[in-house]
C-alpha cells in the first residue's frame, strides 16, 4: 500500500478509539513567542501520548489481515509500551513489552496495568531490538517496532491529518510544525500527512541538546549516531540514530533540525502547566522549549507545537514547577 | 428572550472564540470508579476555566445591543475575573475587576496580564456586590455578575450543549453530569442545556464539605447560607448562598447535591495529573472527587465530570502531587 493508502487506513481505523486532540492557543504564549502559537496536546491521547495512534493502527491492520495470532511484542522506553499494551488489550490480544529497567515508574506501572507482560533489559549492556526479535520468534508473537514500521508511521500520521484539518478551519495557510524526534515515527508520519493535505506546512524536528542525531543527519544527508555517554531528562526521545524508514521521509520533507537543553525543557513544562493546564513529560515539552527559547530559528508566523506526551513521575514534575515562570 | 433563545445566542456568539473542549475517558478511571467516566476539561478553556464562556456571552450581547460604552466591571474570586478581562480585551473594551486580596497569585497576575484594572477588597469585612455596583455607577461601566445574569448562565450553558452533542456521538443515552457549584452559574446553565437537548441527563452539584449551601438548599427547597468561618482550599466556589436566578433552575432540574472534603479534592487533583494529564485547581477537581470517593451516591452507569478550571498556584499543586495515588 502507498503511504497515502496507509494513512487513509490508519485514519479509518482510528475513528472509534483515538482521541481527536484539540488545537489550543493562548494570548500569553503568543505575546511571549511573538508568534501565533498553537498547541496540539497529545498528552490527552489514550495512554497519555501519541504512541497509541501508531500502536492502534498497526494492531488494527494485523487483526484485519490475520484475525488469529498469539499476541504482540514491542520494545519501548515507555510510551510505545503503553500504546501497544492498551491497543492489544482493546483488540483482546496478549502483549509482551521489553522496557529498560530505568524507565519512569509511571510508564512501567501503566504498561502493567494495561495487562501487558513486562520484561526488563539493561539500556547500556543489552540491545533491545535483539531481545524483541528473539521473543517474537520463540513465542510466535508479532513484533510492533516503535517507529520503523509503515503502519506505525501512518498511525502517528493521523495526528498530522488532524493538524491539517484543524489549521484549515482556523484559516491558517502556512505554518511550521514543531515535533519532538526520537526515532522519527511521529515527525515522519506528520510530514507525510502534511505533504498531502497541507503542503505549505513544514515539519521541524526537535531534540535534546546532546541527542541531536536527526539534526546532524539532516545536515549531512546520512544517518548519524548519538554518543552513548550523553544524558538527558527526555527519556522518551533518546534514540541512538534516526530510523531506516523514517529518515528518508524526514530528509525529503523536514526543515533543519532544532534542539533544546534540559533546563529549557523544564521551563517549557512549567509554561504548559501555567498557561495551558497541561501535564507534559520532558520529551513532550521539547518542541515548546524550542518555540520559547529558539524562536529566532523559526521562519513562519504560525507555529504549531506538538506536545507528544505527559507520562512523567511527580518528583520530576515538581522540579519543573520549581522553575521560574516565563513572563513578558 | 427565553432561556432557549439566550442559549442559542450564546452558542452562536461563542463559535469564534470559545474552545470546544473534548470529552475524555480512561480505562483506569473506569476501573476505579466502576462507572463509564468522562471528563469535560474546562481547564483547557480560554483563561483556564469555563468562566470565559459566560463572560464572552454577556459581553457579546452588550456589544450587540449598544456598541458604544465605557467598559465593564466585575467582582470575582479569580476565574470570572480572568474570563471578563480576556473577553473585554477581545471586544476592545476596558475592564475593572474587584478581587479579594487573598485570591491565588496566578489568578491576580493573569487578570492584570489580560489588561484589566484590579481593585482589591477584604473578603471578611467588605461586600463585593456593593463595591462592584458603586464602581459601575460612578464610572459608567456595565456590571457583569458572576452568575446571577441570564446571559452569563446561557454562556456557561454552552458547555452543556457540547456535553449533549458529544455524549450523543458516543452513544450515551443517559448520564449523571457532576458539576462544581459556587453561585450555580455553570450548573444551572448546563442544566438548562440538558433539559432541552439531553433530557435524560441529570445535573448533580458538587460542593466543598463545609460550603454545601446548594445541597442544603436543594434539600429544604429554599436558599440557605454557609457559615462564614468555614475554610476550604476550593477558592473558586466559596459563594455564601445559591444565586437568585440560578437556584430556581437547579431546584427544578438538578438531583440531590453532593459534597467532597479538601483531602479528597487534593487526591482528585493528583488523579487528574496522573491519568488525564490535566492541571485542575481545587474547585475544578471537586466533581471528580465526588465521583472517586462517593460513587455510591451516583445512580447512573455513565458519569460526566466537568473539570471547571485549572488556575492553581504551584505550591498547592505540589501539595496535591505529594498525595498517594489512587490505584486499583
Amino acid at each position: 500500500m502507498s503511504n497515502l493508502g496507509l494513512l487513509k487506513f490508519a485514519k479509518e481505523a482510528s475513528a472509534s478509539r483515538v482521541v481527536e486532540t484539540p488545537l489550543l492557543s493562548n494570548i500569553t504564549a503568543n505575546q511571549i513567542t511573538g508568534k501565533n502559537l498553537f498547541i496540539k496536546p497529545e498528552c490527552l491521547q489514550v495512554t497519555g501520548s501519541f504512541k497509541f495512534r501508531g500502536a492502534w493502527s498497526a494492531l488494527s491492520y494485523m487483526k484485519k489481515e490475520d484475525s488469529i495470532f498469539d499476541g504482540v511484542v514491542a520494545y519501548s522506553s515507555g510510551n510505545h509500551a503503553q500504546g501497544v499494551a492498551a491497543a492489544a488489550r482493546a483488540h483482546k490480544v496478549s502483549a509482551v513489552i521489553v522496557m529498560p529497567k530505568d524507565a519512569p515508574t509511571i510508564k512501567i506501572e501503566n504498561t502493567i496495568n494495561f495487562g501487558a507482560e513486562v520484561i526488563f533489559y539493561d539500556r547500556i549492556k543489552e540491545i533491545r531490538e535483539e531481545i524483541g526479535e528473539k521473543i517474537a520468534k520463540e513465542r510466535n508473537l508479532k513484533l510492533i517496532r516503535p517507529y520503523d514500521d509503515p503502519l506505525v508511521i501512518a498511525g502517528q500520521g493521523t495526528c498530522g491529518l488532524e493538524i491539517a484539518s484543524q489549521a484549515k478551519n482556523l484559516g491558517i495557510k502556512e505554518a511550521e510544525v514543531l515535533v519532538c524526534c526520537g526515532g522519527g515515527g511521529l515527525s515522519a508520519g506528520i510530514a507525510l500527512a502534511l505533504e498531502e493535505y497541507a503542503p505549505s506546512f513544514s515539519v521541524r524536528t526537535c531534540e535534546p541538546k546532546f541527542f541531536d542525531d536527526t539534526a546532524r543527519s539532516l545536515r549531512s544527508g546520512t544517518r548519524k549516531n548519538n554518543h552513548s555517554e550523553a544524558k538527558s531528562i527526555c527519556d522518551a526521545i533518546l534514540t541512538p540514530t534516526p530510523g531506516k524508514l523514517t529518515f528518508p521521509i524526514l530528509k525529503k520533507l523536514a526543515g533543519q533540525g532544532l534542539v533544546a537543553s534540559d533546563e529549557e525543557v523544564l521551563k517549557a513544562m512549567k509554561f504548559l502547566y501555567e498557561n495551558f493546564k497541561l501535564v507534559a513529560e520532558p520529551g513532550g515539552a521539547i518542541a515548546l522549549a524550542v518555540a520559547l527559547f529558539s524562536s529566532q530559528s523559526l521562519q513562519k508566523e504560525n507555529v504549531i507545537v506538538v506536545v507528544s506526551g505527559g507520562n512523567v513521575d511527580s518528583d520530576l514534575f515538581k522540579k519543573a514547577l520549581s522553575k521560574g515562570s516565563i513572563t513578558l
